[in-house]
């Protein structure tokens, strides 16, 4: 099967990563996934949310919006509606919690990491780009502590990324942009390490239930696409991404790499 | 393995569905798992929202409360705090998308289902007993329309539940409680229809993340209670299920079950 | 005259009370009057608020709420229209006052007793049947307090119950459920205390403006109804209701009952 | 008994009212007691709320609110706050309700009349003084629609005043200021019409419960201050009050006063 | 040119301000300006915002609202909105900069003075009446600081008025009211102090634009009304205005008039 | 003087503008000023504003927003507030009134076109770049509907630019940095037409007053960079740009530009 745009059932859309897109940010990224443009910046703040106050640990927490004029037809803005609604809610919490789950909180001591995912064009697969592109703007804010010796060690314990899969016209395909994703029987969206786990799948049938053969394939694709992914994070990253998975808090031991 | 509530790994905590619990709603439920009680009510309104109407088609759409004091401590009103938080309405959007997968929306006409869940106590597993009782308080609000002659068949065209999974001290584990779920490394739901097929898997492995095995291991055990969960749906529903999955739409043949 | 649904002039409808309703509540009650059943729960919390602090006494405070299909008619949630309305506000505030009108709030301590009363079904009479509810589930917990010997005496200075009242085709009746309530000229809510004095009284006549004589008869079932009441309280209460009116802070002596 | 401001038990503040007080208005009063200032406006609206519509008649609504500063200490606006507060909504329901009471809603067509009360300086009995100067307002807004001949009678059955009655230091008087509610143990608002019918009362002994006798002598003086301050309604509305109670809509006598 | 009301193009409407208008404020004046009429209070709080904690220095807010029938047809209560509009809070940080403008800010301690703004009837030109009317009100509210010793000087560097001008009809004129602002091509609101010197100028052409000749007519314009309204401000203050612009802070030096 | 940048005092920071920055909307761009980035996009939707409707007119509205991490600091999405801020309402207001101004409403038919510009990076004189660059976008748009033959001719009468100026170290200065914003006495953004005709002028003086004299000098910079900053729409827009201006409306004659 060829898919509309020329692609393979395997293939993801080009891949761009723009770091340091922002000037002021400590990390900023522009990710481009065919013509899903989202900017991820990381921005660094030197306390905590009340519940964990004097806890010593650090956080990390996401919010996503998109530009009115992002989609094919304009999107009412939500700070005109006055309130977030809910599938920009689940998209935050799943960055928030895709990120949180490769880094030692321990060891970023009380602080907050603000991850911002702003969706410049929308193409489908925004949520899966922004955590993608956010890793790399996560990484290289914290890089800025451990330069400045604020940390004494980077503390990520492994890459992460996302991508889309989905079932149309009865075919399991990876990365779907928006034309495919509203045909979409199936679809779902997996967040992996670099070690092959799962992180997180989330995968909705509402069209039709779906098997677990179909499953199965998915998640074939899936990791697929995201081996690709971290491949393009690693190139991004360089030295600094070398530091990924090193030991880090050689004393509790509890959250390092091994 | 025997868990600290004296359950095997495999087992389902006591179940109790009460239906007719409410006087007012054309269906209603009470849904106890355990120490977790859930009132779920269908009621039925005749138009659809904004982006129906003159579609001829009909709609269910969810919601989710807990009483303020069905935790072990008191939760702030979300009408007191002036707004719906993110948890409240990813779980809203779940028991509606769980809901409308396994009802030919066509065949309702131009009505909304309005479904309602409320916790009256919450001891783990409250949005997966959501989906289970709503199924029943749904089917027994279509049945009155159905015996009303108001629709001409029963628009439902399986069975659908849902239930917690998740490893804890490594042991893969179904239907957690709270104190199961607080020590979680991964938590998962799954909803299916009767045919074994899935709904949706929404699996978080945010304190470590989980590998394919563990994975196929959490779905069979969510499958073996799924499949539990559906004969007491059957068993309460008696006749009336009877009416499920029978071919609703002859003529347009899409959504039919066969 | 007989009421529509059998009822003497001045007879309650059947009441039920059922103590130590929910797991988790420091106090909780189930009370049904009639078709009308309301959860009431106290909860407590170690602080006061702002306007208190610092002064060594403790507060009450009131929320109520309706489950969407406790009514005839769906019912928004104000979680979602995002504000508590005028009527919610109105009743929370005399619920609190009620409470707050019998209990010596310098002998509790810097403490919150937070009341919850959620109506699960609603014919009538709601928030006079919260009030004899939450007075059940306040003093239960603030007995927890007395038993763990954080105060030294139950500060409960009088049983506190309400009941509603009301003119229907020119008949003064006691205890109106739904119907009546729809089709009365006057409509009077009253709290007494076991002394047979008044707490509070609301009447209105929006229908129509009534007399003295009338407002009088009126009163009389009220004291007839809330009398009965108080006896079912002291009946579920037990002796735990005997250290209620006992003698509380001898070296104020200010709010003690004597 | 003297009062500290020099009044006698049964003895209301000096009151000045002031019609016409605003250029725009249907309606507009300027009403004082004492150092409590209200302005009170009532404008019309050709239309009627949704649950009325189409049903012919009419409807009158209330808003209250304070000038940040009419109070001892600066008031949060609630504009800033985002929200009317708990008293505010009961106040404006408490005026609607009196006013509605009088006035033949049926014979006044699909309007709505808007009242606002907007206190400029607060020394007690604001929501008292609001119903008593809304009143007139109210009059003369609906008087310009019968000169108008847009309606054919002027639709009010009745004068209704409001005035506060409490308990201080063991003494029932009439008409509290500020001061003097701080420290009343019991506090009651009386509405009634020319007819010394009840329209609504509003005790409250949050302090202190009280007995039937503490009760019927504030209603004596209650009485005794309504009609009082209807004869000075009287003596500002002069010819157009005569209109008051003639007999209105003679096809359904209904709501007629005969 | 003669104007509708008989006015000279440059020629204000008859103004008259009234000092201590309320009872409870630190400072209130009632200006009317023409048929607009509006309360300014200036109320002290012994605090400041969060950013300006710890510095030593004051701060000076000002809000702004309009009674809902001051205007020609009512205007919902934003209150009722849940939330203040554009124009609202435009006005109001407009109030707030023309009057820290002349105020020592650092000499006034760590207070706020609230500045209120209330409209009563409006006629046009509410906001530079305000501006106008709240000078005398802030200067009166710190003359109290001053007497009470809490300041060593009245830290007010010069006098502060406002006026609008505009274009009708090709007529540069003064003081439009609100027939002529509706008509207007041009409108523009200037803010001066007692040296002729600009606090704020806005104008604004969006019928048409404007050129170069037509500003300088209209500075001129409101050079002489600004003159005028602060002989006004002199008047009405007396001996209390001789204190302004007296070296205030003669250590720091910097914030002193000379 | 020269400027920290090395800019002399009348010299604009290098502008870039680039067109059809996004693919969906009808126009958009990219205007850049040194670091200040913001993405304009134009979005027409066929129907007007309640105000509007059956007027035969359209309507131009804007909104405007900020990247949380634009800034140095990061800023607090408003979504997330639930409220848009003053100085927000403030820009929007600002950038529809500007762009009216300039376009032949009328003509437009009952069209609304929706304005958004967001700040990708902020360094200064963000609401004069929206203005810019909107101008450019909003042209673009509405050229497609002209292409589209759903109007006649292009509406727009004059081209329109805005660029801020301010007094800092008693230096006059064009477009100014965030660090010259933040030290500058006097602050003005001015808004003209390719005619040297002004749209809009505020000015402000918080820290110091300004002479007349000082103001001169400030529009003659205004004027000279508007100028230019025109020239660069003219070159960006080309012959679309010659569209401008050209006689629009015949029959009515009264917007047209001749």
């Amino acid at each position: 099967m060829t898919r509309f745009d020329g692609r393979k059932e395997s293939e993801l859309r080009p891949v761009k990563i723009t770091k340091d897109y922002l000037a002021y940010a400590e990390g900023s990224v522009l990710i481009e996934m065919g013509n899903t443009k989202v900017i991820c910046t990381a921005s660094i703040e030197d306390k905590v949310p009340p519940f964990l106050k004097g806890k010593g640990t650090g956080w990390i927490t996401a919010e996503y919006g998109m530009l009115p004029r992002s989609t094919q037809t304009r999107k009412i803005r939500e700070s005109s509606r006055g309130k977030v609604d809910g599938r920009t809610q689940e998209i935050q919490r799943l960055i928030g919690r895709a990120l949180r789950s490769v880094v030692d909180l321990s060891a970023l001591g009380e602080r907050t990491i603000w991850i911002d995912c702003d969706v410049i064009q929308a193409d489908g697969g925004t949520r899966t780009a922004s955590i993608t592109g956010a890793f790399i703007a996560l990484v290289d804010g914290l890089h800025k502590l451990y330069e400045n010796k604020q940390i004494s060690s980077l503390p990520v314990k492994n890459y992460v990324s996302a991508v889309s899969v989905g079932v149309v016209d009865n075919n399991p395909i990876l990365d779907l942009c928006y034309q495919e994703d509203s045909n979409a029987k199936v679809d779902m969206n997996v967040i992996m390490t670099d070690k092959k786990e799962f992180v997180e799948i989330q995968g909705t049938g509402e069209e039709a239930p779906f098997s677990r053969q179909e499953l199965l394939r998915l998640l074939e694709l899936a990791e697929k696409g995201n081996m690709e992914l971290i491949q393009m994070q690693k190139d991004v990253l360089g030295e600094v991404g070398d530091l990924i998975g090193k030991s880090i808090n050689e004393e509790t031991g509890e959250k390092s790499d091994e």
